[in-house]
């Protein structure tokens, strides 16, 4: 039978490791790659190519970055008052979207007896000493993912930070904007009730 | 405002070029690329930057290979007669796993007068000679796609064709395997009504 040219078939395997990108797509990829002669290949070879040597992850937050401390940890008009702990540096830039103007500390991940990931894996002693080391952050807002993992990162970070007597926030759980009711879930629903707001007291 | 490091942010901007790919996936896939060490983006680089070069389209059905003619075209074990004219080169892998065995000529596309893409541009006069030249090839099975400019450029290719005194068929339309007739837009099921085969006489 026909086979996929050699240097095709080597990309697709290659695409098909990436989230998302199954064996069809990946195929359908690596002919576009071939076909489509306005993508340059060249510059997307080097992109990919010389992205992990441009990179470090910054010694105070751990966010990934190209210069060390990051642009965030030495912008001097931030709220160093704040500190928002999320997993992955995508998460703050979605943090950033939403108008955020305090730090980030990135964990790396969440906790997962399952993958075999603990708290030793993550960046938790280096917030730990970051929240006692800087007595001007007066709130650390825990922004874990709302699953199962996130939550019990979220658990986990609160037990450790108490001690410093710091405010502990966590981001509100509830119906997302543009949502439909009867189509949320059930525990969506009960952490919306669970923190529903007071309008007339 | 934070920004994306310039070398994510760089190969975002390029993955957003591919199809099915949007900006937030594309970051995605970058800050994938760069936190999992699994991914060998060296080899990645490499698959792509080579791709080009080591491919070129057959002389014989135009399909990319990296011999030329392909491997396809000089296989002594394939059916001659028949002649499966389709789009894409990943429309004969779709086609090899169906089973069939005969040749191939791809096209290169479809006839869009929106796109500007008329029959000079595809491979159109090379199917006529190579039709002509041919006195084994009996059926010509025109594999266009079952959409608008597939229907057209099936059109064009029978009344060009049709001088040769060969058979020309075109790939069946009808219900797809595993679908549910209720779900079937109106011009599929037309299409398997029109098509209907005799079970008894």
């Amino acid at each position: 039978m026909y086979q996929l040219p050699k240097s095709i078939d080597n990309l697709a395997t290659r695409l098909a490791q990436l989230p998302g990108v199954g064996p069809k797509t990946a195929s359908r990829l690596a002919f576009y790659l071939v076909t489509n002669m306005h993508i340059d290949t060249t510059g997307l070879a080097a992109a990919i190519a010389d992205l992990r040597s441009s990179l470090t992850y910054c010694d105070e937050c751990h966010n990934l970055t190209e210069d060390n401390p990051c642009v965030v940890c030495t912008d001097e008009n931030r709220d160093r008052t704040k500190l928002c702990v999320v997993e992955e540096p995508m998460d703050v830039l979605a943090l950033e979207r939403a108008g955020f103007n305090g730090l980030y500390h990135v964990l790396g991940g969440q906790i997962s007896p399952l993958e075999g990931i603990g708290p030793a894996d993550l960046q938790i002693e280096s917030l730990a000493r970051r929240v006692s080391e800087h007595p001007e952050i007066a709130e650390v807002i825990v922004a874990t993912n709302p699953d199962v993992e996130g939550e019990a990162t979220a658990s986990y970070l609160v037990k450790l930070l108490s001690m410093y007597d710091r405010s502990i926030t966590r981001l509100a759980r509830g119906l997302p904007m543009g949502g439909d009711l009867e189509y949320a879930d059930e525990l969506t629903l009960l952490r919306a009730l669970e923190g529903r707001n007071q309008l007339v007291s």
